[in-house]
Formats: structure tokens, C-alpha cells, sequence
């Protein structure tokens, strides 16, 4: 029996009043695309406009949580309030520790922000030790499954459950 | 000797008059609705009321802590006061560093939670190498414990105990 | 020469006018049975009042830093200021990862406690390899030392020398 | 194909009315010179101003944070409001576990200004396993690229866009 | 070529008007006495002066933190407003994973106090894997460096520097 595996969306959640962000880091940038192209199709195919869906980047992964932050403020002052952000990024062990150590900090800072913050930000962070598993996770394969759709769908719910 | 186990309970608490809430990630189903009836099982044993338990989902354990936080708040609005939460999450190690990454993060923010929330949040992730670690801690094997009947025992005690 | 080694206390401090709670976990009781001991046997030495010496208990240490930081409200509502508080836990290396998640969660909780928390918290948790491991440091064998005995020296010391 | 790599910056951005700083750990100097140079180079090159450009030191990589911290403060009073600081240190893997922490507690510092500051605080610390890994990544052997550079281009771009 | 190595300090300060702490554990208490003089050593050296050095011990690592914060609070009720304070321990590998706990733990938290009082906090813990190597930076070897000189002078640097 395959006990492991992700689960199904307990509904179809209505996305068509959301405005949803998505951050992305630019280093490994075939990844990226792939990424961000899976999480914006599943928030379109969730109900979300096109016109409410918000792309900028940054340039690494380790800015993403102060990206994240900002951006929500960015948008309020811009008159729009922002019901979830996606930050996006693709991490791929080097030869340093730098991976372990940007890895480390930036999933705590995501996961910090979902503490302090009044909106779910999604963890759409690949933190792989090779090209390939990367590649894989962004769909770049044959029969492989892209996670950005993952972080669409997960954004969508997160907002519409706990809008509170 | 065998020094390593579970200790009895201390006395058998009164959950009579408790509100429990149940937030599980919707991933490796079959292990976390193993655990999620375990739970209700020991919450009812010790007299919670099936009407004062709240069922929740959200997709993988990255969003526990998030969910946590606001489904406290959202119930609060609805008028009520919960006593306790217990979000539960089924990791297993795959092979890029994502389960290091999500365990650490996930189970330090739940701590975190637990410094500033004024009710008790349980800890019902299990961290699993494999995935036969995980039926077994959910009591899919025969003899097994099924982890989630502590989870409810705990979170009955802990509400009663520190209800201050 | 041996480098290692507990330093002596550096003067008799009077525990007489104190207030210390243990709260311990339940699981591995042998051990934190044999801890507890320990822990009261030095702060009676010490010149703690049996009368103010409160113990409590929760199912496992992850529930150690909530139960810490509420005992000291629940206390205070009773009228006891407590000048201290030790959190006794034994966690031993099983075949999952919960034992290094718990370990670093519950650690790093107690420690900023220690930085939240008006009276010393002290670390009474043992972060174990081997069942046998734990049982040295109870002082369950023969002419091995019980590690209580520090937590309870510890407590007086640091509540008297720091009691500002 | 080569999916691993830094991508370009998604438009020039103008630092021509920005004040950076650049705080420097001491030790391992070489290095240290060669990516503070070709940060100061990008800097430049993305039109900010010489003087506006601040360099201080502290001993080593422990004092980035408290010292970007106060930087940023002691600016103000002197009627400089930052734009972003850059701090920067380089850490080599020695035989005892200094590295591991130093790493670890710096990273998750620098991290978590970017939590409570206001102004971007850029990543510009090598964490590298031997000496040669941190004078390939200073630029200093042929062919390579000094990372100093992308951390200033880091700076002004998370500044411009960021300004809210 | 040697490109490891501690940088030379960046100028002469003048600690003649700094108040001092050093709060030091007394675990291994051969090299913690070594670098104690070391640190103080340089102080001196630096123009601290004598009257104005404080120090204090705790019983272990983990209690450094709370001591460091309060000890500030303690002096400050006695009308001495320290400038900086360094806090010495020596963490010795065993075999339990006590040592990697305290080091995390004690490590991080003293990084926190960094980014939340006014005045540096040193660091001043040895992590090692063996006694020779606390012994080696300690000073204790013939021809050998004395790690507490540093601390000593960082302490200094810092209080001067960032004086606002």
C-alpha cells in the first residue's frame, strides 16, 4: 500500500475575489518559470483573475521573507490587500554550506511571517541536492507533477478558509 | 529494565466541559486519519463532547502553524473559546532536504505558538524515515500504539491542568 | 590532566526564602522519578522549605516550556512568586526523527524563557542516545552522579544571584 | 542543460539617490577585501554615489548583526537615513564546531533584521568548507566571479523596489 | 598563501571610561580561568579600568543568557551602566547530545540579546570536539593563541563603535 503522497483538495474553493502574490527568486531560472507558470495556472483554474494575481522577483531566495513583507505593504499603499503570497524559490546543494544555511533561514522566516502576519505565505521554497530533483518538482520531466500547482491550490484554500 | 516508555497518566481529567479543535494537513492520508480518530477516540474517552470537537484540514504541515493561529481567532468569532488545539501532520523523508526543512520549521513554530497563545497546542506531527515508521506509530500495525489517542489524552490534560 | 568537569559552587547559597517548582515530563519515569529526587534532595540542602518546593507533571517534554511559563501564572493567582522553575525531561534516540525535533524545540523553548521570563528557567532535560545514557546520569548506577542535584543548585544560585 | 545559476537582474535600477553601507568582519582580510571591492564596484556601477557609499569593521562575523543594528541608528543621528546594508564575512570551516554556530546564529540574525528592520539587509557571508572555496568565490582565482558584486547589486535593487 | 586568520584591529580604542562585565560558567573550569585573565588581560591593555571590570560566574552555559540580561538589570539598579558584557563558557563534545543542544541554544540566544539590548554581547563559548582543542584556545599550549584576548578586545571595539 502507498501510504505516502499528497492529499486531495477537501473542496474547490472560490478564488475569484483574491488578490494572491507571487515572489520569486531568479537564480535557476528554467526552474523558476516552470514554478511560477503551475502556481499562476491553478489559481486561474481556482477562480483567481489574472488581473489579481501579482508577480515580482527578487533576486535570491535569502530575500524572499523581506520581499514578502514588503510587497504587502507595497500593495496596501497601492490600495490593494493582498490575500495570500506565494514566495518562490529554487535552492540546489553547492559545494559550500551556503545552501544549508540559506535553506535554514529562509523557511524559518517564511514560516515566521505566518506568525506575525495576517495572511497565509505558502512555502513554494524547492530545497533540493541536485539539478534533476529540481527539475523534477517543476514538472520538467515526463509524468512529473509540478509543486507550483501545489502552492496555487494551498494559497487559494489558505485564504478562503481562514479568512478571519 | 526497560527505562524508555510512556508514562501514565496522572489522573483521569474531566473534558466535559472542554472545546478541542483538530487541524489536520491532508497529505500521507491514510496514516493521519488513523491518528485523527485515535485522537477523537481518547478526547470523547475522557469526556469531551462530539459536538465540542472541531475538524479542520489543511494541505501539508507547512500551513499547521498558520492555521493554528487563525482557527483559534476564527472560532472565537463564532463565539467559541477553544481549549486546546491539536494540529497533526504525517512527515516522511523523501529524497531532497524538504522533510528536514519542513519538520524544523513546522515544530519550532508549533513551540513557538505555545509561548504565545494562551491554550495548549499539542504536538501530533510524526517525523518518519520511512513510511512503515509512520503505520506503525498510527497503530496500522498490529500490536501498535496509535499516537493519536496521546495527543488527545495530552490535550485534555494540558487544558485542565493550566487553565489559568 | 583532566580539563572537564562540573566547577564547585562558588559559595552556599540560602534557598531558605525561595519558592521553586519542578515540573517534570512522564515519559522514561524511572529516570525522571530518580531526577526529581535529586533535584528536591539539593534544594533542601540548599535551605528550600519542603512546603515551597511544587511539583508538577505533564505527559512529555514538548509540553515542558507551556506548563513552565503557565505554572508561573497559575502560582501567581495562587499568591506564590515562584523564584524558579525546573523543567525535568528525559528524551531518548528512537528509530524516527522525534527525538532531535523534540530536543531542539523543547531546548530552544526553554531558553528563551530565559529571556522572556522574569525568574530562571533551568535545563532539566536530558538529550539521550541510550537508555543506558539516561540512567548514568540519574544516578542509577553505581558512583555515578545525579545531574538532579545540579538543577536543584542551579536554581537556587541563579534565583538568589540574580534577583533583581 | 545547465539549470543551476544566478539570473540576470531584471532591469537596471537606479542607486543614484541611495546611501549603502557595507560592514565588514576583520578577519580571513583578503577575502574579505576582494568581495568588499567588488561590492563597492556594483554599487558604482548602478550610479550610487561615492559618498554616499559607508564602510565600517567589527572583529568577526558574530558582530555583523549587532553592528547593522547600530550602524543603521548611529546613521540617523548623524541625518543619514540608509537605504540597505550590506554586511559581510567570511567563515571557513575549522576543527572545532565554531563554524557551525557562528553560521548558524549569524545567518538566522541577519535573517530575522530582515524581519524587524526596514531597509533591506543583504546576505553577503561566505560560509565556505576550506579556503580555496572562499578565494573562488571572492573572485580571487581566474575565471571567477567575485560575489561581492551580485550583493551590491542585490543592495540597490531590493532598496529601489522595496521603498515603501 | 594564508588567507585564514584573524584580521588586525582597525585601530587603538580607548576603553578608559567603559564598564566591563565578563559572566562566566565555571564547567571546565581550568580553561575558562585561562581565558577569563586573557579577556581581562586585554581590557587592561585597552585602558579599562580595574574598578570597572565586573565579574561574575554562573553554574553552566545554558545559563548565560538569562545571567547576561539580568546582570545588566543588576547594575544598573546600582547605578552602573555596563558598556558590554562578555560571557564566557567552555562546551566540551560528550556522549550524549547535551553538547550540541547547549551550544544551540546558548549560542542563538546569546545572538538575541545582540538584537534586542543596547550594549554588544560578546561571544565568548568555546564549542569543542575535544579537551586539547579548549586547551589550544585557551592559551594553554605552548605558542598558542589565548581566544579571551579577543573577546577582550572585541569588547572594547564594540562599545566604542556603536556608542549611539
Amino acid at each position: 500500500m502507498a501510504v505516502k503522497g499528497l492529499g486531495q483538495v477537501d473542496q474547490k474553493y472560490d478564488g475569484s475575489k483574491l488578490n494572491i502574490a507571487i515572489i520569486h527568486a531568479r537564480w535557476n531560472s528554467t526552474i523558476i518559470s516552470a514554478l511560477v507558470d503551475g502556481a499562476i495556472a491553478k489559481l486561474k483554474e481556482f477562480g483567481v483573475q489574472e488581473a489579481n494575481i501579482y508577480v515580482e522577483t527578487v533576486p535570491g531566495s535569502f530575500e524572499l521573507p523581506y520581499a514578502t513583507r514588503k510587497l504587502y505593504q507595497k500593495k496596501l499603499k497601492e490600495g490593494v490587500v493582498l490575500d495570500a503570497i506565494i514566495p518562490i524559490g529554487v535552492l540546489i546543494k553547492g559545494s559550500t554550506m551556503h545552501f544549508e544555511y540559506i535553506c535554514d533561514s529562509t523557511t524559518n522566516a517564511l514560516m515566521r511571517l505566518n506568525e506575525t502576519m495576517d495572511i497565509p505565505i505558502i512555502f513554494g521554497v524547492l530545497t533540493c541536492l541536485t539539478e534533476e530533483q529540481a527539475e523534477l518538482r517543476a514538472g520538467l520531466k515526463p509524468g512529473m507533477h509540478n509543486h507550483g500547482e501545489d502552492w496555487g491550490a494551498a494559497a487559494v484554500e489558505m485564504a478562503v478558509k481562514y479568512n478571519c
